[in-house]
């Protein structure tokens, strides 16, 4: 049971032009409703901002989820608790994970959650390294880029969710790791504290030419976050065979003009290489191999999180805009209370 | 032994700018001079015209082979007669093929030389079905597109010395084919004579209509020669794991602006397909088994060849342009004398 009368929740009544702005959502408080049989009522308590999601408020249907229709709450990976439940698989107090959006209480049917145990790990974790980033970098990197010791292995937006978990595992398994990231903050952060072999700063280094200098033997696996110009310069830098990992292209999400699609793409043709999506949602049912190795390899100490909470859910256009300027610093999660 | 004295040669003299020039070329005689130890001369009697000589006439050192050096003969793939010998491997009288060039003779010391038998087939046949575009087809359908029995499999450039074998043999595996091509002309050929199941004309189709409605279950295999808007285009209708085959992108050889990229290259992610490169060189140790292939298909009638043969090699630059505006209809050779 709860005390709480109102659910305040972000819901979508305008398709962004570039980037987000405030007025593209309403951000109201409406009455919580008596709970139906079969239903669980969870408090959200943190809630995943993920680059995806501005492609879900985008009118386009070619995507694998249909958009965010206008009107409704913004869809949006979260963590919570459950306060009331009239569903045989759920009581309060459990915690869970699941596709809950952008409000303070959401009814589910049970579908889709997740239960997870926050002894095991803070709560966050569940939305980073052990959910959906962490299964994208896990799969993405072992399943499509297949790395083998002694290969070099390129990630672009290293420093994000994603990338530093790729980087990491590729590390693991025996790569020489090079990170694509912004900053002179984040090029430390990789090198540093996560044992990237090198980083390239691509608001300030000359890419193609580091490119050559860090991997003279070519790049053997690729795992793409962002697109653009940083995918042309690594696709002029193949070693023969290599394999492409497309994640996502954070540098078109926010583009007004047509998506730059990657000029140098024969190149595949030339070093024989391989180009290939990775999609979270087809290793789902292999959840458990990820979680379990990536809850090893963090409890040894091979690999380190990290979490870049913002607290007040009021905050969620202009914090999920830190995605695309590249001000998060690590996982970008909001802390609803 | 050869009663000729000269020897006529295209010689690359200035890299083009957009479609070749006759001025990008001297077309002069040098005299022919003695023969070496280890040494045949091929009388050259056919050229093969092909789009990938386009690339080997810029600049560029991004490339599977080194750039035609202003001055040196015009690279081609050839077949000849050997008039005379000093190697041990060739006599005179002997069959091959080989990157001998635009010129009517050629020194050799055999590497690269392959002996064929014309009374199996006209040697045209050996530069195109039974040569690197029957190789190119054979192993870029079968290794890399993997087609399998009711895939849907499109090809551009159908009419195209690959695209025509391609779209046959997937016929022969059980596919279902559509070809895009240029022209009524060419869709009555692929449909009517080559038994393609569908043939797109896009030059006056609505091609992404058109495509919709000929695969509405999406695209399984998509062989691309083409690349720009094509690409695009197919890119927006794959099936669920699509694979597809790079080949060339003839659309964007004669650009002088920058290549176009694919823009809906995320579609790749969306429909966890695969954009691979073929290139022919990596399959020459297993070249028989494509060419016995081939030849027990053409000799079945399961596979039709279609030869342009343009005679006299004087009209090298402007034969040569009939592959970029599709003036050709089939393989595109040059008949030397």
């Amino acid at each position: 049971m709860t005390t709480a009368t109102n659910n305040r929740q972000f819901r979508l009544v305008r398709r962004p032009q570039g980037a987000v702005q405030a007025a593209d959502f309403t951000f109201d408080a409406e009455a919580l409703r008596a709970l139906q049989d079969g239903e669980v009522l969870v408090q959200v308590q943190y809630i995943s901002l993920d680059p995806a999601m501005r492609g879900w408020m985008n009118e386009s249907k070619e995507s694998y989820m249909p958009p965010v229709a206008l009107g409704d709450v913004m869809r949006a990976i979260t963590a919570g608790k459950v306060v009331d439940s009239k569903h045989p698989g759920f009581a309060a107090g459990d915690y869970v994970t699941g596709l809950l959006g952008v409000q303070e209480y959401a009814y589910s049917n049970g579908q889709g959650l997740t239960k997870v145990n926050p002894a095991l790990a803070p709560l966050p974790l569940f939305l980073g390294a052990l959910g959906m980033p962490g299964l994208t970098a896990y799969f993405g990197l072992l399943d499509v880029g297949q790395p083998k010791a002694g290969d070099t292995v390129v990630v672009s937006g290293a420093a994000g969710a994603v990338g530093a978990l790729v980087g990491q595992i590729a590390k693991i398994h025996g790569a020489r790791v090079i990170g694509i990231a912004g900053g002179a903050d984040k090029v430390r952060y990789l090198t540093e504290e996560l044992g990237f072999d090198a980083a390239i700063d691509y608001k300030s280094d000359d890419m193609a030419q580091a490119l050559k200098t860090l991997a003279p033997q070519g790049v053997d696996v690729f795992f793409d976050n962002v697109g653009g110009a940083i995918l042309d310069t690594v696709l002029m830098n193949l070693a023969h065979g290599a394999r492409i990992v497309l994640c996502g292209a954070i540098s078109q999400y926010n583009n007004q003009q047509a998506m730059q699609g990657p000029a140098n793409y024969l190149q595949l043709l030339v070093k024989r290489a391989t180009m290939r999506g990775v999609m979270v949602a087809d290793y789902y049912p292999r959840a458990m191999e990820a979680i379990s190795a990536m809850g090893g390899w963090i409890a040894a100490g091979q690999l380190k999180t990290r979490e870049h909470v913002v607290t007040g859910m009021e905050t969620f256009p202009d914090t999920f805009n830190k995605l695309f300027t590249g001000e998060n610093n690590g996982k970008l999660v909001l802390k609803v209370a």
